[in-house]
């Protein structure tokens, strides 16, 4: 009765043979598997309750199983349908109408299934908008084709993609000297490192040089506050929106000037999928919610505690941690990933589940109840590995501007003003162009 | 009040401005906005009852709120939860292991959310696998950067992509003169214009050659008889399976050798969208429905009745018409484009919603009464369109072998043998090999 064995362990058996990628699947994560999940917590398959930091890649904003978007959701499939066999439903329509009155930018908006599939269709827009083909991009922006040599910054000439790196001084000599040639800059806010002025300033650059900036807030869009860095006052000519949108129903929505969306056709985009209205259900509650309730503010308020709290543990024991960012996605930087992951592993095995790569992720079902476990597993986990001994020779020191920036260039592709590479990269896409 | 005017003309006319694309969204369709859908019908937002021949594309194999699936996404919903937070869930590892049992190509089996994501997937893995980098394409593969020059027979040299267009002679000299720089071979089978043993044959020229064959069944996987071409026989390496998985909701497997498939990592798959298990859990009901159910009998009747009833009303009125393919994805072909366009036209007007690319795709909801309606819809429309005089001049002839080709040149970029350009192109793909 091997199919029964629906313990974590012989579910990971299961997968290994049947499904599962021994890196992403795997060996990146603790070995659970999620049995269900309320609110913050989730129960795995060996019947244990775990708090959950990442609220599935920061998707569910509301927290699991929040019952008025479940019930949108089941009005939709069992009263109207899963999909309609046109683009068109009024669902869609209402949504766009609200997401335009929400962001800034937002003339007009068009809907797609995931974070990637945002992303790729607003830089196809934007190169059909403009005619041209070079993409200026800093940050991830998903696992499609085009963006595969994130993380480092260079110049992909088969995808005619620049990876910046975030650097201004780059994105000014680009956009000085190779403006015929670039048809969008894209950029995914890491405020952890870059405060808005950052961000409002390549946007200027762009709109001297009359390039479309693309704000990626997948992750952002309504977690930096309730409106992103759009809403905040960056100016952006598109932006993509996903996590939260649909409290973990995959949607992304690309938002901004009609005239660039309108480029939909001209730019091929498609997407059977891109029909399902149930999403759509569940966002358009989801912005319902976020109006009447406003709910940012308090959970903006837990989450500031929780880094509040997870850095002071970290202080009073001497242990080098730097906690930063937005408090609904905030980064932890330790030393050294070797440090980093133990103690994400001690703190699963005390009941906290921490995404490997430092991000985290609360959402409104987090009150004081969760924000105290966390930071309690959180300080435990610290003494545990501190005395370990795998935290010698850094320990009562500082995480220092050079480990911060070290993060920043492994976890985002960040290139900052010493690093002369960037600069001699700028000449191979003047190259490219022809245009020294 | 402009916002509660919900009838078909003020919903398209609030899309045009809010979210509506002009050609793909508007002018591809017929000006009509559904409210709601059950079975084989739509109600539309003016209260029009409207029978619906393409089931969302495809997807809906079952026809819209089948309440046996609506029920397991709800359970799923209500009880355990729309997303986790880890890339492993029961729910994905038994229907890896159920997917795995009906397809002869599938030893291992990953998951994501559109077809075009998981075509996307497969030439990614393959590359991974092989280490090489060309792909040999025929048929629609989606709306992905790499697949942009869909539609002509051509060497796309900066996606590394040559679209050879089903032709086996094509085929076979790139396998064998090229075949060190193939990183495999992807082909949406259409079965319309080329048998099972076409196939079978591109199977083993690749097999010869050692390059691995990729079969998108996106399309097919569910609606060539129960089990695609690859349970019909048609061996594969990979085959990508999505439209009826989740009867709508969105969902894409690739599945086929574990050693292709575990180059998941080295390929750099990932997303967070792929963690949702509402739609797996609606996959495991539909798999389950197919295996207690065979529906596919009882439906693949029908629609061989179908096809025949819309063949005898052109053959009875002298309407030259072509319908042909298998009965749960059949086609009609007309002399020329307009008066496609003019049939389609007519049929929406008396209530039978047709595809404009000319692709029927009913579902497990058609029985007698919708057969017959569609018949009475369509040979009402020919006869309209007959009488119009738009047909004048084709009238009484046949579909020439010419006009068959014709359209599929247009509608997949087949190449025929007389298709002399294709000859030509490879000559492309050994100069980029450096192999002449």
């Amino acid at each position: 009765m091997e199919h029964t064995e629906m313990d974590n362990k012989h579910l990971l058996l299961r997968a290994m043979s049947s499904t599962a990628a021994k890196q992403y699947d795997v060996d990146a994560r603790p070995p659970f598997v999620v049995n269900s999940a309320k609110g913050a917590w989730l129960k795995d398959c060996d019947g244990r309750a775990i708090l959950d930091m990442t609220s599935s890649n920061g998707t569910t904003l509301f927290g699991y199983r929040r019952e008025d978007i479940d019930n949108a959701v089941i009005e939709q499939l069992t009263q109207r349908g899963t999909i309609f066999p046109t683009t068109l439903s009024a669902q869609r329509i209402e949504l766009a109408e609200r997401l335009i009155s929400r962001y800034p930018a937002a003339e007009k908006a068009v809907f797609f299934r995931t974070g990637s599939d945002g992303t790729s269709a607003a830089i196809r827009m934007a190169r059909a908008y403009t005619g041209k083909r070079i993409i200026l991009s800093s940050g991830y922006h998903g696992w499609h084709d085009w963006h595969r040599l994130f993380g480092k910054a260079c110049f992909d000439k088969q995808t005619e993609v620049f990876h910046f790196g975030y650097n201004l001084s780059a994105l000014s000599q680009l956009l000085e000297h190779a403006r015929e040639g670039i048809a969008g800059v894209i950029v995914t806010p890491e405020p952890g490192w870059y405060d808005e002025s950052h961000f409002q300033a390549m946007y200027q650059l762009c709109k001297q040089a009359g390039v479309p900036f693309i704000l990626d807030e997948v992750m952002s869009g309504l977690r930096y506050g309730a409106t992103g860095l759009n809403g905040a006052g960056v100016s952006a000519d598109l932006v993509v929106i996903s996590k939260g949108l649909a409290n973990g129903h995959a949607l992304s929505c690309v938002a901004g000037k009609a005239d660039i969306i309108n480029a939909y056709d001209a730019a091929g985009l498609a997407g059977t999928y891109n029909k399902e209205v149930t999403p759509m259900a569940a966002a358009l509650t989801v912005l319902r919610i976020l109006e009447e309730e406003k709910p940012h503010e308090m959970a903006c308020a837990v989450g500031a505690e929780l880094m509040q709290g997870m850095q002071n543990a970290a202080d009073k024991i001497g242990f080098p941690l730097w906690v930063t960012g937005a408090p609904l996605m905030f980064k932890t930087v330790f030393p050294n990933m070797a440090l980093a992951d133990a103690v994400t592993t001690s703190c699963f095995s005390s009941g906290l589940f921490l995404e490997c790569s430092g991000t985290h992720m609360i959402n409104f079902a987090f009150g004081a109840q969760e924000r105290d476990y966390a930071i309690t597993c959180f300080a435990e986990a610290l003494k545990e590995v501190k005395s370990s001994g795998l935290a010698e020779g850094v320990i009562d020191s500082e995480i220092s501007e050079f480990q911060r920036k070290a993060y920043a260039r492994d976890a985002f592709g960040a290139a900052f003003e010493e690093d002369e590479d960037i600069m001699h990269q700028i000449a191979q896409v003047l190259a490219y162009l022809d245009l020294r």
